[in-house]
């Protein structure tokens, strides 16, 4: 039977400051990319969502960051290799104490926003994110993009390398993201977002931005989570893969 | 045999800015309380002194604050309990992954600055201290005064509560510290300082500043390593005591 | 003819995360206090509000704070007189530089949150806060609360002090604020409140929560922005005083 | 008679954490550049170094910074030109407030660390520092490199463009800076600075690394002050400028 992980950016409030609807989507995804107080994520909103995912049998990931409130961890820095290694453990061992308090632990590491990015192509920071993740665990999956700098260096240092997909965003005929800011980066027709994550998860296939199906590999579907309409449509993605037979279940 | 401990507060700078002599003040003491990023100690330097640490066999202590980087932890803040409770699991769980990466652990936990002030007699933040602590690991020691409403919180909540004693500060009859701002509450002459660590050490006595000799518990002893000359007297006293027939040796 | 100011809370966002809808409040007061980036506001935000606040005629006015962003400033925190006082001017100074550029210059200063608790009775950081405004303008405005110490200070300083009250706010007999926690500190009834605005404006009365009339200086009302239909009631508010026949204006 | 001016950055720690000698500097240099915040400097430091640069008749120049205190400032971010510009502004006004105070003005801006290198020729960044100057002060002079995107750009929006040269710093045969990093980028012998500084005052030459004569302009050279022994040197440089007939003096 074909299966596939869902995960979301959970607890990316900060304080006062509210952003993603934690608990709905805890009852939606397998897997929570759960920030760590670089971009968002205060302590006390950090161990509240281990406990409702602990709660859940929903696994915790590691979303790492910048060290960037103002920017939300969105503007792309030159960290030294040894400053952001140490940054990413720091990041990990600091969610995996509230994970442990809920009786489970941190499952994965997913680095969020300019670092996401800039992992895909930048083997120097790629390379210090996997250092921070071996220094917090040596056996730790990494989830990322495809035939990203990030999955290569994670796999050559022996941890598990996960592929992802975005059944919302549009794919180039090599099976790469198109950029945001280009016309149509961005899938919005909630229908077609359900189609192609039925697409991705069966056939690991998703029709490029030119009508041409490519093949894309992923073992996780990226929701979101911050937008109106979203948890709607996370709902819908994941009852829709499961009538059409997909057993939707954490990669780990 | 009599035994001490002697600890200092260590990796005190923040990125460029560096405060403590870490190399020189782990040659010395047998604990040292590591800052964990709240009020100073950035990633990459709370690496570094795990691994200098754990080379030389000193214990590492999470050294826990407020969130008070501008203020280096030393102004009261009225946080609620639950945030600081979070806040300090927080602080000990980013630490413990650069103590296990190092092959050791984090074996205790010392507040710092405002925070180690107020837990002495403010009830509510002592509880959430404890809290925190409990979060992280339910066997973890905390330093602190004697007869501090921490360490009374922590003994009840079956934590090894572990006492400290200040060799260059005054006592009260009572037994407890001069307040600093008060006329002597500091003592500054080295061979004082020496004399009176190992009066505390072997004797558990020191005398007050009315000059009576008063009772102080203590299994550690605190030293200063942020002032000039401070290194050369904190290695004073542990070869003074050395020489008095005193072991010193972690509490843990 | 009778006048009142309205003020509110602006421009409490940080970066990627909102909080106050500052257009529609800005259609409704005419005192902005617009965060300085202390507790909320980040610099493109302060921009922006300036910039609308301007072209509506909207006073603009420091919202100062302590440092305090995880906090949203609403942790008491024992800052130092000196830190306080040029922490204080530094928020008015950056916030000065949008107010210019956009025409217009920052109109008064108000402190939030715990800060503004903690002036009512603490002269100390009373005296910090005043020490802050005469360092930024000899002649800016202070906004708090009747009979407390930061304006008694204010104006002994010979800077104008300007009361305000709160419609949605329970007071004792003796005219302050029931304190938040206790039954009934919050009136949510929207046409009482609307209705504890006009007599506030116009008379300068408001029923006790033991239900006596009490006398309550004000000539500002502080109204909320951030919750659900806090927008709605004080767009209500203002056209109740106004078809009560009270001129709504800015006090400066 | 030929003049030039001497720059240094002040006002460097944070908080508990001291970094630049500013009472010593402030005796040789006839402009300030003084950290506003982002990357270093608090409120009450900011206060200080322009009561004492005010006092001696020092100019005050604000030394903008992207925000970041764990980095120093010295790492380069991707950040949006609306942010940066209001960024660059509320530090600007920030300092401004503590000038006034102390009698004058912020006299003229200067980007600091990685934000200097970037807007040596990122266009983008460049105009958003400008901007952010603009929205301040349209007639604040910028500091920065001959021939840089920061001077250009600044120049065509009718802001004063000054130039400066760095003597303990190896030229390329283009009069450009050998990067740091490279051999022999940074010169050490005092001597040397001594008269590469003489050079770049009087006759607007420096030796290249190849040891070509190359013209340097420069109105100002930038001394360091945070290193064992700068200060000393930094006097030097002042004492045989003026012994060799260059007058010392702001250029503005």
């Amino acid at each position: 039977m074909t299966s596939i992980d869902l995960n979301a950016d959970l607890g990316e409030g900060f304080g006062r400051w509210q952003l993603t609807d934690d608990e709905r989507l805890l009852s939606v995804v397998t897997s929570a990319n759960v920030a760590c107080g670089f971009h968002a994520g205060d302590a006390a909103t950090m161990r509240r969502v281990c406990e409702l995912a602990a709660a859940r049998g929903v696994r915790i990931g590691a979303q790492v960051s910048y060290r960037d409130l103002a920017g939300f961890g969105r503007r792309a820095m030159d960290v030294p290799p040894a400053e952001l290694a140490a940054e990413v453990a720091y990041q990990i061992g600091a969610l995996e104490v509230f994970a442990r308090a809920a009786g489970t632990r941190v499952s994965y590491v997913k680095p969020h926003g300019a670092l996401y990015n800039r992992v895909v192509h930048d083997e120097e920071q790629a390379g210090a994110v996997v250092d921070g993740v071996l220094l917090a665990d040596a056996a730790l999956p990494v989830l990322g993009l495809p035939d990203s700098r990030l999955l290569e260096v994670a796999a050559k240092a022996g941890l598990p390398a996960v592929e992802e997909a975005f059944a919302d965003r549009a794919y180039t005929d090599q099976g790469t993201l198109v950029p945001r800011g280009q016309d149509g980066a961005v899938v919005t027709d909630p229908e077609t977002v359900v189609e192609r994550s039925i697409g991705l998860a069966r056939s690991g296939v998703v029709t490029s931005h030119s009508g041409a199906e490519v093949a894309v590999r992923a073992r996780s579907l990226c929701l979101h989570g911050d937008t109106p309409g979203a948890v709607e449509l996370a709902r819908r993605v994941r009852a829709r893969l499961e009538e059409s037979g997909v057993l939707v279940e954490a990669f780990v």
